[in-house]
C-alpha cells in the first residue's frame, strides 16, 4: 500500500473536466486505486507531490508502428505506396534483426514513457522473435502494451522480401507470437492479432487471423478506410466497405482497434459501435496519408469507441498530448474549411469541432474503454497509470501565472504544452517508471 | 576572432538543402562570419562540435505577441472577438505593469532562445515603459529582436481601459518608444512601428504611424487580411482591400511585416511584393482564427517575402521549428482538402503543398530577407546566429540511426522533432546565449 497526496485533473466523460484538489490516493500492491480521500481526512501520506504538480491519467497511444521508430519525422512528402515500399517496408525488415531491435525498442519505449505514454498499442514486425522482444522490453521498462506480430501475405500489397510465406504460415506465426507474449507472464503486456490491412492480406490470412483472435480471446487491430485509395480498394475487392469486409472475417469485434477510419460512413460507424469495436484516431498522420480529416465529432456523437494514436512514423511526433492538440486543430479545419477562395458557408463542415477536453478523454478514458483496460481515469478500482506534470519546471512554455490561470486554463496548458521537460514522474500499475 | 568546426545544414533557397560537412567557421568580434573553410584546410580550431551535432541557422519568429505569453496554450476555443476582449486585452493590460513585465519578459525570452528563436518580431504592449523593458531584456539575454509598442485607439475595436487616449497620443508614444529602444544602444534590438490592426486604429493613427515609420526609417508591422471578418471589414470601412488601405497609410513598405494574410488576393500579393513588404505566416494560429489556410505555395510562387511566426498566443506553441512542421501539414490539408464526403477532385486546392525545406527557408533566410537582417544563413558576411542540434541527446525522439538516415532525412528529423532537449547551444551575433 502506498499513499500519494496530489491534485488530479482528468476527464470522466468527453465533456467533463474533473479536478480533484489535494486528494490522497491509496494504491495497493497490484497497482489498483483502493481509495481517494480528501487531503484533510487525516490519512498518513507517503508522498506529497506539492502544489506545483498536477497529476493526469497516463496517456494511451492506440496506434503506433514500433519498427518505424528510426524513421520518425521523415518521408512524409511521399505518397503512401512509395513511402511503404521505399522507406517503410525496408526499415521494418531491418527490425526483424534481433541485434537492431535490441537497440531500437528500448530507445523507443523509454522515449514514449518520458512523453507520458503509459499504454501503447503496437504494430511490431512480421518476426515472432523481435515482436516478443518488444513485449519483453515493455514489460521490463514498465509500459502497458498490446504487441502485435504483423500478418501480411498478399503478393500485391507486400514486397517478396517482407511478407508471410503463406496464409497458414502467417496464422501459425501469429499464434506462436500470442503464446510467447503470454508466456512472458507480465501483467502489463498482452498480444494483439494484427493483420496489417486488407490490401496486404489474402482472404485466407484475414479469415485465419479473425478465427485466431476469436479462439484465443485476443483483441485485434488493423487499418480501416484510412484513405480514398484504401476505402475504394475494399469495394473493388470485396464488393462492400472495408468495415463490412473486416467484419466478415471476424475482425470487427469487442475492443477491435481500427486505425484511422477517415472515410468511414454512418453505416460503418453503426456496425463498429454494435460490435464494441472502435477507432484509433491519428490526426497528424491523417494530414499526410488519409486525404481528409477524421470526423471525430461525428464519431463521438455516434457513440463509437475512440482512442488517439500517434501512428508513428506516419505521424511525425511521438507524444499523445501533441495528438490531442492536433485532434482539436484538425477538427477546426474540418469545421471551417481550408480554401479562402470558397464562400465561408461552403468552405467546411460546420459542427465538426471537438474540444481539448474531448481530445484528452480520447487519449485516456476513451482509449482505455476502446482497449478494455482498467486505466485512463484515477478512480477506485482502476489501475494507477498516471503522469505528474510540473507546472513550473519545463522548457515547453508551460507555466503558472497568478491571476491569469484558472483550472480550465491550467488543464488546457498541460494538454497543449506539456512534454518530457514538464513531466516529473510517470507511473504504470502503481510503479514509478520515469522520475 | 573565434573558429568553430561543425557540420551545417541550411537552405540558401526555398528548395535547396545545403550541407556543409566538417567546415571551420571563422567569426569576428562583431559576430560576422569572415570565412567558412574546409575542415581539412589546417586552420586552428577553437571548438570542434563533433559528429553528433548539426548546426542550423538561428530561427526567426516573425510574429509574436509578448504580453500574451502567460496565456500560451489557452483560450483557443473562443471566437476571435471574445478571445480578444475577454482574455487577451485584459492580460495585455496587466503587462503594462512593470512588476509583472519584469517576471514575464525574461521567462519568455529565455524559453524562446531555448527553442532556437534567435530573432523575434514582437508586439509588446501599449505602454512605452514595458515595451522598452522588453527590448532591454532581449538585449540582456542576447536575442535579436524587433520590439513594437502597440498602437490602438479605435473606440470600436479596443476597450476603453486598453487603448491610446487619442491618435496623437498614440503616435507620440510610439515615437517615444522608438527613441527609448534606440537609446539602449544594443546592436541586437530595434524598434518596429506597430499599429495593432486596422479595426483597432483610427485613420489618424494609421496615417500618423505610417508617417512615423517613414520619417524615422523604422520598419512596420500589422495584421492584414487574417480572417474573413478582417478581410471584409477593410472593404466596408475603406472601400478597398486591407492591403490597399494599409498601403495608403504608408504601412506597406520595404520590410513591412504583415501577419497572417490568409485572405490576400493576387493583386494584394502583387502590391506587397512591389513594395518589398512580406507576410509572416502563422500556420497553427490560422487554424483557430483565420477561417482558412494561408496559401503559402501561391505566395512563394508569387515571390512574396515570407517568414514564419508563432503568433503566440493565438498560436499555442512557442517554437518556430514546430511551425515549420505545421506549415507543411496545413499546406497538405489545403492541397487535399478536409471533407471525406466531397469527391477527391473537388476537395482541396491541388498544387498547394510546400516542403520541409521551403518551410525551414521561411523560418530562416526568408524571415531574414523579410526583415532585412543579416542572418538566416551561415555564409561569409552574415552574422553567426545559429543553433546546435545534438542528434543523440534529447527526449524528442530525434535520433541518428545508422543505415537509415541520409542528409535529407536527418534534416527533416531536425525540423520536425528538435526542441529544447536536443538544442545544445544557441548563438546570436557570435555569442553563446544558451548552452
Ligand atoms: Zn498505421
Ligand atoms: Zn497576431
Amino acid at each position: 500500500m502506498t499513499t500519494i497526496r496530489c491534485t488530479v485533473m482528468q476527464t470522466p466523460s468527453p465533456d467533463t473536466l474533473e479536478v480533484l484538489r489535494d486528494v490522497v490516493i491509496t494504491i495497493d500492491e497490484s497497482g489498483t486505486i483502493t481509495a481517494i480521500d480528501d487531503g484533510d481526512a487525516g490519512i498518513a501520506v507517503d508522498r506529497d507531490l506539492g502544489s506545483s504538480v498536477v497529476v493526469v491519467p497516463g496517456l494511451i497511444d492506440a496506434h503506433i508502428h514500433a519498427p518505424q521508430w528510426p524513421q520518425l519525422g521523415t518521408g512524409l512528402d511521399l505518397p503512401l505506396e512509395q513511402w511503404l515500399f521505399d522507406n517503410t517496408f525496408p526499415l521494418e525488415a531491418k527490425l526483424t534483426d534481433p541485434a537492431f531491435a535490441a537497440v531500437v525498442w528500448p530507445d523507443m519505449v523509454d522515449t514514449l514513457l518520458r512523453h507520458g505514454t503509459t499504454t501503447a498499442v503496437y504494430y511490431a514486425t512480421i518476426s515472432v522473435e523481435t515482436t516478443t522482444m518488444l513485449a519483453a522490453v515493455c514489460a521490463e521498462l514498465g509500459q502497458r502494451a498490446f504487441v502485435g506480430r504483423v500478418g501480411m501475405d498478399h503478393p500485391d500489397g507486400t514486397p517478396e522480401w517482407y511478407r508471410d510465406a503463406s496464409a497458414v504460415a502467417g496464422v501459425d506465426a501469429s499464434m506462436a507470437s500470442i503464446e510467447q507474449i503470454s508466456q512472458l507472464g507480465s501483467p502489463l503486456v498482452r498480444p494483439i492479432v494484427t493483420p496489417r490491412f486488407a490490401p496486404a492480406c489474402t482472404d485466407a490470412l484475414l479469415e485465419g487471423l479473425g478465427e485466431l483472435a476469436r479462439s484465443t480471446s485476443t483483441i485485434s487491430q488493423t487499418h480501416c478506410s484510412e484513405s480514398d485509395w484504401e476505402h475504394g480498394y475494399a469495394f473493388e475487392r470485396f464488393g462492400r466497405s472495408d468495415t463490412e469486409a473486416l467484419d466478415g472475417f471476424g475482425l470487427i469485434a469487442d475492443h477491435s482497434v481500427l486505425a484511422h477510419g477517415d472515410h468511414l460512413g454512418d453505416a460503418d460507424f453503426e456496425l463498429i459501435t454494435r460490435r464494441g469495436a472502435g477507432v484509433a484516431h491519428c490526426p497528424l498522420s491523417n494530414a499526410y496519408f488519409a486525404n481528409a480529416v477524421f470526423p471525430a465529432r461525428r464519431a463521438l456523437d455516434a457513440g463509437v469507441r475512440l482512442g488517439l494514436g500517434t501512428d508513428v512514423a506516419g505521424g511525425a511526433r511521438p507524444g499523445v498530448l501533441s495528438q490531442c492538440g492536433d485532434a482539436v486543430t484538425m477538427s477546426r479545419m474540418l469545421d471551417e474549411g481550408v480554401d479562402a477562395r470558397v464562400e465561408p458557408s461552403e468552405r467546411g463542415v460546420t459542427g465538426s469541432r471537438i474540444s481539448i477536453t474531448e481530445a484528452f478523454w480520447m487519449a485516456t478514458l476513451g482509449g482505455a474503454d476502446l482497449l478494455g483496460v482498467p486505466c485512463g481515469l484515477l478512480e477506485v478500482g482502476r489501475q494507477f497509470d498516471a503522469v505528474a506534470v510540473d507546472l513550473d519546471a519545463g522548457t515547453s512554455g508551460l507555466r503558472r501565472w497568478e491571476g491569469v490561470d484558472d483550472d480550465a486554463r491550467t488543464f488546457e496548458k498541460i494538454v497543449r504544452l506539456a512534454g518530457p521537460t514538464d513531466i516529473a514522474e510517470v507511473w504504470v500499475r502503481g510503479n514509478t517508471v520515469i522520475s
